[in-house]
């Protein structure tokens, strides 16, 4: 027995793993990238273990990688080579929900549907929904930022983070933020951690904002031949304030997907498919709607169709959320995995930038489906390759690569709401070098070793 | 003429002062706190010149301070002995307002209102509206992540910063964030520049994100002879999912000091008046206003009054953001001064907190009154004193001191809404020693060393 193995197991006894077969499951993400064997797999039941592990392995040089879901696709938690990986999923403890202070506080592998399951009982929501939210951790959607099917109304995960109890490399607990709705008391600490990818601390607990739910809810569909008008119909219902809490578009190939496993009908001169969902009480929810068609109606759909039945609405949402999975299922019965490009533009821009992936998509000798999340400019590139033929990984990779470059020309980002992790340390340099601004890389360095001076904390994710 | 007097005036020309009858209004700010004359004034007109200024600073290591609107109540733009005051008073340009994308892009000193009212013609308003905001800059309510009366509903100015120009110490500028609606690109360096109190890098430029106007406005103001019943009745308004933007209230004295000037009626039975504002639609106000005032009526208030009356919620909402000012000249009047203390706990314990900190003033020697943004527990206790007797000074200090404790005990935080500037370092400490998070310090300390390693940017704010 080695120095690593002795040294874990005296604080974690048989909750640290060595075993070849229940490593495996811990070697790789959800993204397509290259698994990596971690030396072990830890498996913490409190936060003073977590410190304890840390303190053991910051004292050794040993990296550490930590792990929610696993539904990274940008490879951030997938191990670095001799390090281990320490799985949260003893975590999962629901500790305190107080709807009067409108706060929930959880250990960091909480499931998202699961905290939902437990505050819808109480007339409670926590807004933050990634189209992964069965399986995604609090912590993990913490560590990436994520975003989710209902940012247009709610933005994303850093909103609705008050505070966090987080280790430091070095075994040290520290409790940011507070249960107030507000806070201005001197750096804030919460914020840096929240979409920091495990590089800066280890999230154990989380002090999340929670919502009231809404009454009501109503959805629109609606069929389109080209952006432009699609974008036009969100901008005047954004300009009308109408409480709209899912803005998504899907391309006719994605639409294929969903239509096939769920029965939905599409025109057939439709390229995009736009899918609005309304937030509303009991006396708003018929003017809201009304309202909400007038505009659609006015942009010249193809068709379209609302409607206000709880069942219709949930099940909408629910297809355009799983639509990751169908599709991924789909592609894997040819034998081809998905490669994800991410981006994101100002809504002014969308339409362009559809036309430019487009046409790099159109040349392109891998299939494609596009889809995202309109309302806030986000674009999800789905590239079909067969990931076993490196030849074809790499041509997908350089059509990420170009769809980066395409946000950045149209005033947008590389990086929306997946974060950076193995995937995007390149697109994350030209976007700072298109910014003129690569000094900021210099300082997320300088914050790094600020919080971990020995670099063991999931060390090459973010940068280098 | 000195070293720096010639390298100022070779960066700036004329626009580096040194005369005393100049450099006096840049001495203090809207504390109490001891003022300091500042070596010079500059007047810089462009980032570049910003840049310049500081690597001249950072290479002769003079301290300095950035200063915007100058209405800080913290100390926080007060300079450093024997440093420089950089006022952004030249950089009040609003450079692009972009509605379809929801963005406005600013230099750093332009004003709230000045802002809101461009804004306002083309249909839309920055949300965050700080008592101050006929003074207030878009930089200095960045550098202490302003709240004020809108916070309710739309958070502290954290929220609405998509990113910003900042110039670090040595001279580099650096462009964090993007014009999107969602990010997550690494560190987010935008955050952490918020409420960093001109520490960490000087903000010439911001990118906000702006809301449209809504359609329609009402109020309701309400009398109570106790916090508890009044706290109740705002759960009860958040839990409904009504449309409140505003929820203020004010004790007895501070009702006195509105009521004299504008002739608001108060039943003799009444200690707290609330102010709760609503913002809704053409089609929903009449509902909105109706749930809202059977959900006061429940509370049994002593009494309370409804409008729609645009010019009559106008008036209560200015007279609520006048308090402070008309407070402060009839204080004034008395010879005195006023020394605030503005904390923050949970809802479910704000009244337990009001009735601490009654008790305190009770059996104090000065007067004072206390009023806050009740919708986010958001305390501001004034104390009134004579600010030429350090006696009395002192006092009131421990007074402070005092009202952070009782904050702190109920679960709370010492700053809210202001920052920590040079007021509040200690109960800084004494928060993070209550939350056994002492280590924040020393992140934030090595945060600031990535930053400005020489420690010229307004030093001794935030922490010694």
């Amino acid at each position: 027995m080695n120095r690593i193995e002795s040294g874990l197991r005296r604080i974690l006894g048989d909750r640290a793993r060595f075993d070849s077969s229940e490593i495996e499951k811990y070697m790789h993400d959800a993204s397509y990238l290259q698994p990596e064997r971690p030396l072990a797999v830890v498996f913490p039941k409190s936060t003073a273990e977590v410190s304890r592990v840390l303190r053991f392995c910051n004292g050794n040089g040993i990296a550490m990688t930590v792990r929610g879901g696993g539904t990274s696709l940008t490879g951030a938690c997938i191990p670095a080579k001799g390090g281990i990986v320490m799985s949260m999923e003893r975590l999962k403890r629901i500790l305190e929900i107080n709807t009067e202070d409108q706060y929930a506080v959880v250990q960091s592998d909480v499931v998202i549907n699961d905290l939902n399951k437990r505050l819808g009982r109480l007339g409670y929501f926590y807004p933050p929904d990634p189209g992964s939210s069965s399986v995604a951790s609090v912590g993990g959607t913490i560590a990436t930022n994520a975003g989710g099917l209902r940012g247009v109304m709610y933005g994303s995960t850093k909103r609705w983070v008050l505070g966090v109890e987080a280790v430091m490399a070095d075994g040290t607990v520290i409790e940011t933020g507070s249960r107030t709705m507000k806070l201005s008391r001197g750096y804030d600490l919460t914020s840096l951690l929240v979409g920091s990818e495990g590089t800066l601390a280890v999230i154990t607990k989380a002090i999340l904002r929670i919502e009231p739910s809404h009454e009501k809810t109503g959805s629109i569909v609606a069929y389109y031949r080209s952006m432009g008008p699609a974008c036009e119909m969100l901008y005047s219902l954004r300009r009308s304030n109408l409480p709209v809490v899912t803005a998504e578009f899907m391309d006719r190939k994605s639409v294929g997907y969903m239509g096939g496993s769920l029965g939905i009908d599409v025109a057939h001169s439709a390229k995009y498919m736009i899918f609005i969902g309304i937030l509303s009480s009991t006396s708003s929810l018929a003017s809201d709607m009304r309202l909400a068609s007038v505009l659609v109606k006015r942009s010249k759909p193809i068709s379209s169709r609302a409607t206000i039945s709880p069942e219709e609405v949930a099940g909408e949402y629910l297809s355009r959320k799983e639509l990751h999975d169908i599709m991924a299922e789909e592609v894997g019965s040819r034998g081809l995995g998905i490669i994800i490009g991410y981006v994101v533009v100002p809504l002014s821009k969308l339409a362009l930038a559809v036309r430019d992936i487009e046409r790099m998509c159109a040349l392109s000798r891998l299939g494609s489906a596009m889809f995202g999340h309109i309302g806030e400019g986000n674009i999800h590139l789905n590239v079909f390759a067969d990931l076993g033929r490196s030849r074809d990984v790499a041509y997908a990779t350089r059509m990420l690569r170009e769809l980066g470059r395409i946000a950045i020309r149209h005033g947008g980002s590389v990086s929306a709401e997946h974060g950076i992790g193995l995937e995007k340390k390149q697109l994350l340099k030209d976007e700072l070098a298109a910014l003129r601004s690569p000094k900021e890389l210099v300082l997320m360095k300088d914050i790094k070793k600020a919080f971990d001076p020995n670099g063991i904390l999931n060390p090459g994710k973010i940068f280098d």
